[in-house]
């Protein structure tokens, strides 16, 4: 299965044109949108959005992950191999937190290049051709990607920050929930923010914290929307309060 | 076939989620997606909707129905078999208009549950592995269901309220256009309203009914939002006038 | 392949039933979005659109092509061939520009009608029937259609106007790239633009213009709004200025 995590929006012929390029390319394997609207600007927040969604996906699923405000400068393109899953995109962070969280990753640079390279749509030129090729079981050494021997990034495995706003206002941490304490209390926005476990638990209008359903610590508000209430945006700084 | 009819948007990981959990299970169905603007607090209001758009798709295709602001409470998860379709998704008024108008509608209880269910997302935990094992064409009793003998749920066959409102304004009802004689005359938001076979055969600016591309009536103003003329959203009621 | 090229934007049905169609009717052929927020109103604005956008596409690709403000009305329904591709949609400008642009074009009205024509989603019940007959290699005097014989529609192989304005603000102009000259001046909106490479060579809040992705100039503004800047919308024009 190919998946593609993005920035594009759905708007415009760019989610089109790769799936074009993917489905020429690798004409049998089905495509998902996993998503496009990961946060555009914060490369490290959607890396940890990228490692906590991917794990419906079945082994060995290609990710084309592009969030890549940089395309066109001087940044890599890499081909991470983690958790029985493939990754191709910008080295850019993105995908620094799976290099933590999945098993066994191992980095490649794409030497390739395509004939015609445009300046602003390396996901269509570049990524795609390479994720089309090692979702028909290529190996990177066969497609000019070359083993990188410098050490993975090191990251930390909880992000405390806001890594993703909903069209409802949830606000999504890069913590994950399953490390946490039921008891434990966050601080953001000014407020202190409890535990509940589904939304008609909480009082109406107050902030909580819940596990959501990709493991992750969600900040919300029952019938209310927590990053108005919060003043909260991707990037933001969230507290764990000592117990 | 399977297709997807929820109220999550296009935005986050939800419904790439539920297709990596498809795919997965029932690697070689294509998955279509009907819509994911259903109307969220009104299942209802979506039932009628559902029932009206499912038509163009082929025999034995099954629908995941996912308008479900009670999941992680005790509302139960159903299967049904309609029409020669087969839908799955929360017993909560849902499906109830479909039994109605589809032929020989048969219900199940899904008592099967995942390993892993989480509180919020019932979607990909619970009834898309179901979908995709329906689509594979396993019986309902082989993955975990139950025939409800109770009797069928009894809702009118038309629902004269507006059931969605498209980006234009444009105000779909619960209304079998084919049962209208297009001399009737409708009352909506304090307005008497009139067919009109085309929007061009409408005046500028005056609301107009007509039979939508589902066989429903439609409220519309030529070169005007009905939404706004007319001061009606989704739930609001509608009336056929008395000849 | 079989790709969607519509104004119908991602809400509601619409784009959900005609992929029901085309996957009843052609149920291994792949079915493409490359985009639903085609201009709305503005059909020959679209159709430099499409030409510009078809290349990353298979051969033998079939395209669907709804921008259609007067469907119901008496406008043909035609299929074209052209550079390698069929195109299905109605005959309202939309085609034009690929006539001009591609390959060896030809042109069929389509003379079918399918037992049950709606009048306002030819899309589902007109176009895509005949897209996924066309896919699966009939020819189209098979599938009800007859050779147009009059004189192919002119245009000019560039169209010096706003085609299509992004989420960002990015106006995408009907010019081909490939045909300027990297010192040409672009005057628009009142104000003068010179080209940049990247929005990186181009200084903060400065209107300039690029090559896209698709080979087109595009207006921008380096961390801002070529269209709040310029106060530009589609169909509106711009000048090459002479040198």
């Amino acid at each position: 299965m190919l998946a593609l995590f993005t920035d594009f929006g759905h708007e415009g012929p760019y989610v089109g044109q790769m799936k074009a390029v993917l489905g020429r390319l690798a004409p049998n394997v089905p495509i998902v949108d996993l998503m496009h609207d990961a946060p555009s600007f914060d490369a490290r927040a959607a890396g940890y959005l990228l490692a906590a969604t991917a794990s419906p996906f079945p082994p060995r699923s290609v990710f084309v992950g592009v969030v890549d405000p940089g395309v066109g400068t001087a940044r890599r393109a890499i081909v991470i191999r983690a958790g029985g899953y493939w990754f191709v995109g910008p080295d850019n962070g993105l995908f620094d937190p799976l290099c933590q969280m999945f098993d066994d990753p191992v980095r490649w640079e794409i030497q390739w290049r395509p004939e015609r390279l445009s300046s602003s749509f390396h996901g269509r030129d570049l990524f795609a051709p390479v994720a089309a090729r090692l979702a028909l079981g290529e190996a990177p050494k066969h497609i000019g990607c070359r083993v990188l021997a410098e050490p993975l990034p090191a990251v930390p495995a909880d992000w405390p920050r806001i890594i993703y706003s909903d069209r409802f206002g949830n606000l999504v941490t890069g913590i994950r929930a399953s490390g946490m304490d039921t008891n434990a209390v966050l601080e953001a926005g000014g407020r202190r923010l409890e535990y509940a476990r589904t939304f008609g638990e909480a009082p109406f209008g107050a902030p909580f914290w819940y596990a959501n359903s990709s493991d992750l610590v969600e900040l919300a508000v029952n019938r209310g929307s927590a990053a108005d209430l919060l003043s909260l945006a991707v990037g933001d700084e969230i507290a764990v309060l000592p117990r």
